[in-house]
């Protein structure tokens, strides 16, 4: 268990140091624009799979955590202990880029471009498409499973590009919840922690009903 | 069949609903430009099919199902299931974005450029590679199997990147279909309708005499 | 050998149709950048050495052809149908090129940004190092060879991204023959066809007295 | 050992070709733009370990090599030539970027943005977690390592994206050395020398703690 703690801790610290770092340095060079900051959010997930799945199961999100235990496949008091790794992991990078850069850019926290329900909805939509393909090619008895890595990466990636200029496309409570916390900007919070809980949910329960 | 046809709807519902969303994003933000929305539909393409190839085969394209079927890989009712399948997923996926977003930017509908028979051998010949290319990677004997889903979806993102400025690239009838359909923008939907399944047709006789 | 050659026609025309192209719809539209042609460039050889690999080999490029003559790897009869083949395919994109959208940026014919003799060195060195990786990744016994068509089409890729702009990054004489010859720009033609030859030239003899 | 050290030798020149090549011709001709360059270092690591990663390990880096020598992966003789090799590499690199571009943006060398205690920490963030993720997607006894050249290329390339443009995100003394050495500005050198190789070094012992 403390070695699945560890890489959880480790995975969501790199995972937010790197995605909310490229908004952050992106608002003070202005050199990596949106297509810069998708690409480094995708990229990281991939390669935190490779680095971590092999020992965790590399999830890095409270609400993919929550989504393998509505499916049965985690514990629960494992999954307690996942989600506060999790949160601590990424809160400590979000103390990390506050030492080095100050409270730019919010830390990176996640806001609605225009109102509360369309961001709602929206990671509503993000995170059962994430937690669903999670599951197709990662969990399926068929699934390519050697594939997952690029696979979800890519997933993360491309939410991140084409959703992320509205809702920030957080799909991740622990990525909205440390910068949140440490810059002090937590009102729109509840959009992301239960939006994104909400969808891995139902993804959990379409899979089970469906394809097992 | 049930689990096959859900497949094809959520595969083809997310298709259309991140890669048409895309184009409606960048609209309303300026912030992907054509690079995110090309990369946004290569990525999404690849997703979905190391997540449901597996399941339904991951046409999600009533082209591609139509060259499966010239080419005997899939059976008449099969066939004719899938296709209605893909035209409610992309239908339903534009109907979401239209709720979420307004009709922006005619909801990713396909337009020429310039005319409409440089656009017509355009995507005849966009449509005849992607399915050569299914054939080649995925269905040859002696392909890397396991690669397929990074090569279809590359196809389309290089498809996108180079053309998407003079025909749109669609490929694909049900991704013209959804937003042509609900925006009201249905003059010029014949293109990528007759194309699109002319090229596939055409790949996969060409496939056929050739190579097996 | 029928099949064999076909391949590396309709992989040389698309490589040409799509890359090329790529360059003239950039510059009708201002839409890719010159990241977006590197890219297309990267991906198509990508998809077509999974397409067409396990079938002739993927060359698409007369001076890997000469590389593997060099090394022993194809017979000289062979080699020769090849290239012809290539030079066929590649001149076949330019003139479709050409009737799709007129004599625009001389067909994307390559041209040294500043002197001959830069781009002749660039050229020399990018082949060289292209043929080196053909031959590391897919050749040398341990290789991972399964990851082949990412390597090479990652290198073709990662070539034009950065030496696209002082010297074309053409690495390929197939690849320069058909737009100068279509487009009538034959003036620097001398530097890609004699550059890329003595590049692959060079890294075949290399691998050969080093690593076999 | 002649085989292995010509690898080090023939991949750090072609990462430092490529990579401060990219820098150079940006700043030349401003088609590549900040996401260009990490691009291009990102798949050149990628492409260099699977060509050269079963002959010699494909390290290219002296912090990388001091961290397989703390983890006792590398013997010290061998240590010692390699990073001799990988120093000459570099330097050759940056000597053919001077004698084809002069000295433009020196060379490519690594500069902090702000200060020099920001990039020392970042460099050493940067490099403990390169150096984790090697060990754990190519060491670890688990880990798919087919995929290690795709994880660890785009750590680099994510890296590069995210961070570069505060510290340049060298990672690798051998990186910095060529350019800053060749082009005379060594003042900040210190910064990237120390930095990485305790970085590599923290790495190492951590890894060997939790998950040996």
């Amino acid at each position: 268990m403390k070695d699945k703690l560890i890489s959880e801790f480790l995975g969501t610290y790199f995972l937010i140091f790197a995605g909310a770092g490229a908004i952050i340095i992106n608002e003070l060079t202005k050199s990596l624009t949106h297509i810069g900051v998708a690409i480094t959010f995708g990229l990281v997930i991939m390669v935190l799979i490779y680095t971590f799945g092999h020992i965790s199961g590399a999830h890095f999100n409270p609400a993919v955590t929550i989504g393998f235990f509505t499916s049965g496949d985690i514990k629960k008091k494992e999954a307690i202990y996942y989600i506060l790794t999790q949160l601590i992991g990424g809160t400590s990078a979000s103390i990390t880029l506050f030492i080095l850069f100050g409270n730019v850019s919010s830390l990176g926290a996640n806001f609605p471009k225009f109102s509360s329900s369309q961001a709602f909805i929206l990671e509503f939509i993000l995170t059962f498409f994430l937690m669903l393909i999670i599951f197709g090619c990662s969990v399926h008895g068929k699934a390519e499973k050697s594939f997952a890595g690029i696979t979800i990466g890519a997933t993360v990636g491309l939410e991140a590009m084409f959703a992320g200029p509205i809702s920030g496309a957080s799909m991740n409570p622990a990525r909205s919840i440390g910068p949140a916390l440490i810059s002090g900007n937590t009102n729109y919070l509840w959009v992301y922690v239960i939006a994104t809980i909400l969808g891995a949910f139902c993804a959990s329960i379409v899979y089970k009903l469906i394809y097992r």
